[in-house]
């Protein structure tokens, strides 16, 4: 405690939890999503934690597990099922995919739910299947969920009480090319996306591939046409076209923590020119908090939007006549998984979407 | 803009800088430590940034040398001859040793002034003039500066007009040392001290020497005996001890942007044990908001402080009988610079100290 | 010295560079690709190092600027215009572009040359001029410069006493594109390549966006468009197709030192199947000692290329049907400046090509 | 293959492993000590390697564990039970302590072994019990190793048949311990190391400790004052002292793959100076192929070192007076393993102990 006694300030938020209108439940608090919920619900004036699971760190303190949160009053993590939901408003699922399917199934239908896996993001519970390996276990559940962009579909995720939080890769991508689409600027054809992710987005599991030494001084791509989130960006820009639209998506590993940029290379529609697009995406973002598009020539870069909600983005002309270069650029857990969670959670409640969500990006 | 109207939380402070019931300077804004001070400062609910100079960068947008802080509403670079402080509360001077004593002496006498420049942080100003090849420019002014280490001299600061912010080596080695050597638990004499700093230590300049190229993947000590926060160190301590304290002191360069550990080797005092230091320091840090002594065993990692204002520290037996092993952790930039001023200007102007600084550290 | 008399090993070859057949000059041997030479060099069999020459480092030794070189009996560093070239049978240009055309007009004519810079690359003049924005100082020996991207153009190199050494980028991009386009296997229109590099390509001179804090842990983005690589790697492909290729090209800036990925997207020609362009490749690459066409199905990474001259590539299909992803690896320093530089001379001096080259990659 | 015909240069050395006059079998081949004596073995005039170990990867090609090593013509992985010997002169032991005890037992006697594991290093069991928690399974076989620091016990490395090659912190401490406490120009009391190391040292294991996300961008010390070199520090110091030295050793982990700095801060002897202490370690290393002094003033880098098995040093007056201040610089994988092992069996079998070890240094 300080020896100040506490102002009308961020601190009082941090402080009682319990005292804060919403109670919430972190389920899977000890992965990188699950404890970057925690880190970003820190300074937010209505949510607090009142529930953390985690099975195989049960009865575990937060901060055994993760120093950096410390600093916080939290209650100790507890396996899921024996976690008492009676008093908890809503939950943030970080849990894996699969199993997530589940437990989400069983909880109590009077919850809000923000899932971040990738359980309830394919509405073809078929493509589920064949992506995932195995059948979907609460294809009606599916029905009600809400896609969580939160940009693109704000009013369905305002009604909604299961919200699919998508994932970065998609977010990313989607976010310059669901308006440019809409607006018939781009082709759907020949859409060719070349990402690139911080390690983070692997998770904490102890995996060989993401030791330092293999991931350090170097890049490499992975899941080259197989990565699962194709048929999430491939369904959500298929609403826009209403015709089937298949992408190039080539994921790329980098020896940074956290940040992903997405380089898309799309062909105009023909008597469009990149200032159409500029233009567009000006229109689109201007009322957006967390998209911001960059001065005409500006090059957005992932540091600059470390730790933030925020998306960079920009369109560049091409050599080729007729195509286009679009960046853009979000913190993977961040925009990519926890705060946009957040900003769907803060919309659900009847919040404005930016509540608690003004970190500023942390550079260098 | 949001699309929703803003609540009575972060945003609101975000927006309306001139709304703020303090008025700030912020002179050398295209510095690390400039620029760390307008990031924490974008949710402080009282302090606002009306002026921020750079003299080679006058007439650019902050956004266009600092693009991470685009999202604020921020005014232009002027140059500091042409700002103007008459509606101007307190300046965080950000600006190089040397040149500051004249700026600073030039600034009206009325404005509140905590300087994170070396300038005056030693009293003896032949020991300035030793260390840093040059005589000091404003004695007088010197006299008039309190040393803002804020847990040890919370009081002084309470009460002054001129801070001179610590420096980042300092500010980790004296929060430890200094109440153990004012209990009388630790000897003055062999106090060995091996210090690792991130890069953004050396500042924002084009020099070879940190080249992504030339730091990535190794270490090096550097400034072995002479580096410039010796002799604060050792005024540090003598100030406790009340005779000349000598510390062998090596910083080494770590290819990381922001971070910094002390590993400090001491000789108890004699029938003193590490139980004692741990209780000690237990004690020293229960009462204070940004330092925590982690439980016992517990290692400090630089990780788990990175972006906030914390100081985390731990006390281990050494295997030579009678001496222990001290270790803390910073971010060099917040509670080594930027965050530590502002904690400074929040006692000077009276608010709690922790206003505006409870961000939570970024990991991973 | 060792305290063992040296065998017929390594040993003999490095520690009497002036008994070795062929006498060496380093012209700029104070940046990246000279003190590469250098380093590869070490242990070449034939080829000793008489000259070094780095104007503004002038009487100093090159252990002073590269400690790392301090194991080698090396000559001091002269000024070019202090350089005694009379025993000198060739010499490795590693100079910036301008300065060079004039420095190589002024050597001997008897010198062999192999240039780093790009000032030999361009055959038409008017199109160097156009991109680097000076008129060519020496258009008679442009005439003569053989281009030198050794896999493709052996036999011209052989007989070459000019060669311009590729950019990085345009080795990496043409060792697989070449054979293809030669074939008929792939289309030239639409190739577009998203390219990462470490920072070293940038050299080592100090500018803010070269500095550590600057590029670790985020990527972006540079040049889109406008870099200067792209009128060579369309005049190498141009030359293949008899007709003018425009390629979208963007490279991107990564936190590793060393290191080169080239992931390219192109459109298969009509019935072609990505077996095809994976056979072709293989016979490409089947007697080449320094290009490796991995299994299928393996992604290549550049960390397993790292200080040796080799080149990983591989082929996959893309989700986008009739196209094809073609990825290729180096390390900028070596396959893609110094290591292909003697690789040439090698040639050109009557060696095989391999000689003194056959580094392990360093891993991890 | 290369289409110039192979000169007796490398390139021999590298094909025809077979052909060379000592074939080596590598135990252990699938972690990062045993990949290291493969790469540095490529060029090795005389060892060639005709057999490979690596129990859970039996049967597959290095090159699929290790792409980095596809150029080599290579036998495949077996299982160390199913390895045939009969043709092997030597190996090198590159597998976790414990289990080597047995391996090595119950190879034929002919064979001559590097161990690269800790199993051997300690001459007394019962410390060996101690600090591994297991009795020791092999003690006749103890009585008979030469523990292998080579500049330090060369002569009876050259009559060994079992040497304990030893570890990474214990070589980079002894090598300028040793000489000076042989000459009595340091106290043995008060020897406090502040040691970093690579990543590399915690070998390939998956463990959420090393993962790129917990490591980067910070540092942190393990294993404080309980590290399991601590007693083979102290055993080859107290050989020097004849009597026992207890060390202050707190080793920390670092955000780099390879490299290792000591810092050593000590007592002189009354009377004994810093040029001292220069002048013995210079003539200590003079007669050394692989120690360089480096000029006074001059700071090692970890960086300058990496890949090679070179260890730079220096030593530098501290403010307390009567107190110096060493560091010393090696790559953990090479002389702080396998290049130290090869070193050794160069000796053993009576070879130059440089032979095939003079790798330049990777920079940047």
């Amino acid at each position: 405690a300080c020896v100040v006694s506490a102002p009308k300030n961020l601190q009082s938020y941090e402080k009682n939890n319990l005292q804060k209108s919403i109670q919430i439940g972190v389920l899977g608090a000890s992965g990188y999503t699950g404890s970057e919920i925690v880190r970003l619900l820190a300074n937010h004036p209505y949510f607090g934690i009142s529930v953390m699971t985690a099975d195989r760190k049960a009865g575990q303190s937060i901060a055994s597990v993760f120093p950096h949160l410390i600093t916080q009053d939290l209650p100790n993590l507890v396996a899921v099922s024996d976690a008492d939901f009676s008093k908890v408003d809503a939950v943030f699922c970080c849990l894996p995919h699969g199993t997530t399917q589940d437990i989400i199934k069983a909880l109590p239908g009077s919850l809000k739910v923000v899932d971040l896996s990738a359980d309830f993001r394919l509405r073809d519970t078929a493509e589920y299947e064949e992506w995932y390996g195995q059948p979907h276990r609460a294809p009606e559940l599916q029905k009600e969920a809400v896609y969580g962009l939160t940009e693109i579909l704000r009013r369905e995720i305002q009604n909604a009480r299961l919200v699919a939080n998508p994932g970065c890769y998609p977010t990313s991508i989607q976010l310059p090319l669901v308006p440019l689409l809409k607006a018939n600027l781009i082709e759907y054809s020949n859409i060719i996306i070349d990402a690139k992710s911080g390690v983070s987005g692997a998770g904490r599991g102890a995996k060989e591939a993401n030791l330092y030494t293999e991931v350090a001084e170097g890049i490499h791509a992975y899941g080259v046409t197989r990565h699962r989130h194709v048929p999430e960006i491939e369904q959500g820009l298929s609403d826009v076209t209403e015709s089937k639209v298949t992408v190039s998506f080539t994921p790329h590993l980098m020896p940074m923590s956290r940040g992903m940029q997405s380089t898309i290379y799309v062909q105009m529609t023909s008597g469009v020119t990149v200032d159409d697009l500029y233009e567009h995406l000006k229109i689109f973002s201007e009322n957006e908090e967390f998209v911001f598009l960059l001065e005409k020539g500006v090059i957005p870069h992932t540091r600059n939007v470390r730790g933030s909600n925020y998306c960079y983005m920009n369109v560049f002309p091409d050599r080729i006549p007729g195509r286009a270069i679009i960046i853009s650029v979000i913190d993977n857990l961040v925009k990519g998984a926890s705060g946009q969670a957040i900003q769907n959670l803060n919309l659900m409640m009847g919040y404005p979407e930016n509540t608690g969500l003004l970190y500023q990006p942390l550079f260098p």
